[in-house]
């Protein structure tokens, strides 16, 4: 019991030092959130329920694949941003790095003048991640560090498979970084994921290139006016810009772009409505994957679960029936509930 | 008791009709299986148990567009198959009927040829559907087709939305129709949607749609080209062709290519190995809305639910705490668990 007291005290005081912007204590705080111990998560709940709520970051995720310039761009616009006197966090998604080794010299390393700007505070993508881990530490990880005081929270997302639609469901703004390209790459695009996008950038606008750069431009936006208006978006968005990460041209133009939409959301409610969207549906993605856990973990349930999955397999058993026999299973018995981290192959 | 005993016999005797081949029978027992009540929900179970699960008919998805002629082609295409001797069933999966109205003439109307054929089956879609009740009446539906002893079960859907991913997801074959068109209505295809597709086929390959079919054939067999391979496909597939419902032309051609694609996927065990997959995604799909209405319908659960939505959605709870708190209150009352249908407004 003066375990128990001592822990909360610690939390507590983990949670003023967030709020008073001390960036150990972010950093540590970041490292709680992301154990998987029971204990931690424990701690981890207390802490976000300590912080104060009325803090409000612009959530951006940026999406784009490798070799477009992704390192480069949030370089650059990262220090436009933070030369303007605004605090960013860029926090990374990457569940695949720990397959890839993706991030071999480390993510400070990659930005390495924003890594030293007093401004800016860079958390480096943790390895042996998978994706409903990822979801739910991004998602804390953003909460405390809106709690710290920072004005934009820049989450970087690979551009390939799920984690777009993840990062997307999490943040105010989505951007998606291209390179320029031929007219055939156009298709090349996950559709799915240019539909999510609120700018497309497309960067390495400058020198040679420049040519390719507007063809492309010209492609994307011709594409985006294809797609059905979204009710979120005021008129003239989603929109396609050119920028150079290296020449630090039209980084200006796209902040300015990413203020009108925002001022636009904030002014009709579309902001607010996202926002309390996104944390329903995070809030019920917990309660299923918490249910999951329950039932897996279930001494009886679990039992019945993995007996009749073979006969299901095998097409022996009607998949209806199965379920029916594993949630009577669930229910005969008491169900316990963790709050661990999501299990591997949860969805 | 005896009230229990007699409704299993008549199950049981139902189960042996629908074996038996008698259409009455086939058209009761999907009647029975598409009821809401729980009592009948206990029959469709004890139905599903007693069907044999050693025959299998060839599922096909078929997704298309309003306009694009599904009607005409299933009704050629079943005739064509019907006249070779194979027994068919036709389902629709239609959960926006009940809005918008849209099968106003009935599907037995809509393949009057068909409907007509001693070797075809067309079950009407139900109105007031919803795309979770869809999903389990479609699936079990074809698996009293399969008991009934049909070759082949065609799926039809309506080409928007969710809809196709949940047809795919319960077939071998998925067909795309798609009209003949001008460059750019290419794009409008829902990239998604295309590569869920084994076959598509652009129909309307007659008269004066001649060229532009040969043209949107071209197309779409360059797009198919340009993703990625799927280890479900052998050499060649998935392919675009052209057909002609109106001319009856192609029809051969489609067919053999599937045969093709069926010998190949069995010879490899691709067959199997999808068909596990998907009976496997279906009881985890039960289970998990099983889960899902166990808690909304719980007494405690249900009122934490409702009362921390609001202070979720305001921003001023965390959402990993509320689902906590969730969480805890069904565990700590008793799960209940019914086996009635999906709420309308599960995933």
């Amino acid at each position: 019991m003066a375990e128990l007291t001592a822990a909360h005290d610690l939390v507590q005081n983990l949670a003023q030092d967030v709020v008073a912007g001390k960036r150990r204590a972010l950093a540590r705080a970041i490292t709680l959130i992301e154990s998987q111990k029971p204990s931690h998560r424990a701690q981890a709940q207390d802490l976000l329920s300590a912080l104060p709520k009325d803090r409000q970051a612009v959530r951006i995720g940026l999406s784009g694949t490798p070799g477009v310039g992704k390192s480069t761009f949030i370089e650059a616009f990262g220090m436009f941003l933070a030369d303007q006197g605004l605090k960013l966090a860029v926090l990374a998604v990457d569940p695949s790095s720990a397959r890839t080794g993706g991030s071999i010299l480390g993510d400070k390393t990659r930005m390495d003048r924003l890594s030293r700007h007093p401004g800016a505070y860079i958390r480096p993508s943790p390895s042996q991640s998978h994706l409903g881990g990822v979801g739910r530490r991004t998602r804390e990880a953003t909460m405390l560090c809106e709690a710290a005081g920072f004005d934009v929270v820049l989450i970087e997302t690979v551009g390939v498979g799920q984690s777009e639609t993840m990062v997307a469901g999490m943040t105010d703004l989505f951007l998606l970084l291209m390179a320029p390209a031929g007219g055939d790459e156009l298709q090349g695009v996950k559709r799915g994921i240019m539909e999510m996008a609120d700018l497309i950038l497309v960067n390495k606008a400058d020198g040679d290139l420049m040519p390719a750069a507007t063809r492309t431009c010209a492609d994307y936006a011709g594409a985006l006016r294809m797609l059905r208006k979204r009710p979120r978006d005021p008129q003239d968005f989603p929109k396609a810009m050119m920028v150079s990460a290296l020449a630090e041209t039209g980084l200006q133009a796209a902040w300015d772009d990413m203020q009108t939409l925002i001022q636009w959301r904030r002014d009709t409610g579309v902001w607010d409505a996202i926002r309390a969207d996104q944390a329903l549906g995070w809030m019920q993605e917990e309660v299923q994957s918490g249910l999951r856990a329950a039932l897996e973990t279930h001494p009886q349930a679990g039992a019945v679960l993995a007996q009749v999955q073979g006969d299901v397999r095998a097409g022996t058993l009607a998949p209806s029936t199965a379920a029916h026999r594993v949630l009577q299973a669930f229910a005969a018995g008491g169900a316990e509930f963790s709050d661990t981290e999501n299990s591997p192959d949860s969805r």
